[in-house]
């Protein structure tokens, strides 16, 4: 599921199902978040990160702090979506993550998404784990664009 | 909120919005459980208590351990549901409830809801609180069925 | 993703995310609910079905009408769970599905779904497309447990 | 609900429920988008607009074409949140809401929602309606922070 340059972008395939729609007949648009958090969460497992691990292990919480999206068209039932993420910033205790939603090569959301790490008692940032900032290479090459 | 019979039927009123709907325009089927368990919810609040706290002071969670439900109309967008709960079996260390989803007093949804209380460090089953068993007179007393 | 016995048991995988879960520190008990309908969604696109194609070419919806649940064992964060799905009883205008949530082999959850055929307007039963009655022979055989 | 300035600053509490939590113990990112849509759809409501009927009727839809929001602190289970909508910038065929989430007059996210006023067939951009240019006020006027 990893593209050629690896650490700096990652693509998460996702199927639309009914629970993902509205009314509106398209995705509802807090949906999409769940489908960028799988693609984030999808990458911190290729680097051999788990979540449930790192809280319970090391005490670790990722916390979104903040995020932007641009919905630009709508996704709808049965779509196959590629989502993808990138590394755009690589600080002591967040990253932040350049992410896409595409449908055959066509873009239909853009976001930026600032992940925090925190302690999960205190809920106060914290630094990265090694594992993460040891292997991230950021970089400005973009996500490739047509994913199948 | 609560009827005469307090202790016997509890209403609870709900608005749909586009969260809660799907592509077929209706309400998605999962979201009447959301719904459900928010009047039980407000049912365990106007009898004083309150589950953050359950969990944290007594280490108590109400699980659901099974449920039935009959699905008869749609709900859709802005509608204004009634969701009743009614307590039909009291045990030592579960509830039995009979809910269903009105609209303007016509039938959407029927469910039967076994709710278990489990200490939350073991999640094994537990007595129930007094609070709880004390207060409730289980009746055969139907709920009402025109809520506006 | 389908077993030797394509027609009689079908299995989906999926990962829980955060999305899934709840501060009990488990997945929620309505979003088991969304995995079974992947499930039968994923059983029908095998079947050479795709729910959008039917409902804007045909005119169809498949809808619950009914469903229980029986909740054993909580499922996790980051868990792999199979998704299974055997058609139970096929009727001229609805299917029953005997439904189970798995951990390694181990059953956490098990359901009963009433699947309705119906009109996309009027949502009155109809009967179901030849490519699924054609295509089903209902058999006793249970699913694999063992899924990884 | 609506505060004195009615026009300028409207607020509707919202209750946390299991639904909205995660395994981290806190309200779930994506839900946040819930309550401020709740939020913005209780101010149409207001303004004597019905969403299902706009769509019915008039063929429009509001669509949110982008968004930022800022988490500061968790909402948690049981929390009371006070959600308010101040409408920042209105423009021919789309609004731009300023947004908060308050708990007990402490301000838990903060958020820019942009929507648009599209024609359902075609989603295409159109006018807002006349009910909503003619009775809005923009203005400078902040929301009150103490809300209870």
């Amino acid at each position: 599921m990893q593209t050629a340059a690896a650490d700096t972008c990652f693509v998460w395939s996702v199927r639309v199902y009914y629970e993902d729609t509205d009314a509106g007949g398209v995705v509802y648009y807090a949906n999409y978040l769940k489908f960028f958090e799988r693609c984030r969460t999808e990458w911190l497992r290729a680097l051999g990160l788990d979540q449930a691990e790192l809280a319970e292990r090391d005490g670790l919480l990722f916390v979104v702090a903040g995020l932007s999206v641009d919905y630009r068209r709508p996704a709808r039932l049965d779509d196959r979506l590629a989502i993808e993420a990138r590394v755009e910033q690589l600080a002591r205790s967040y990253l932040v993550f350049a992410q896409r939603a595409l449908r055959a090569g066509e873009v239909l959301a853009t976001a930026r998404v600032k992940v925090a790490c925190v302690d999960a008692r205190r809920r106060a940032p914290t630094r990265l784990p090694d594992a993460i900032t040891s292997r991230i290479a950021v970089s400005a090459t973009a996500c490739p664009t047509a994913v199948s």
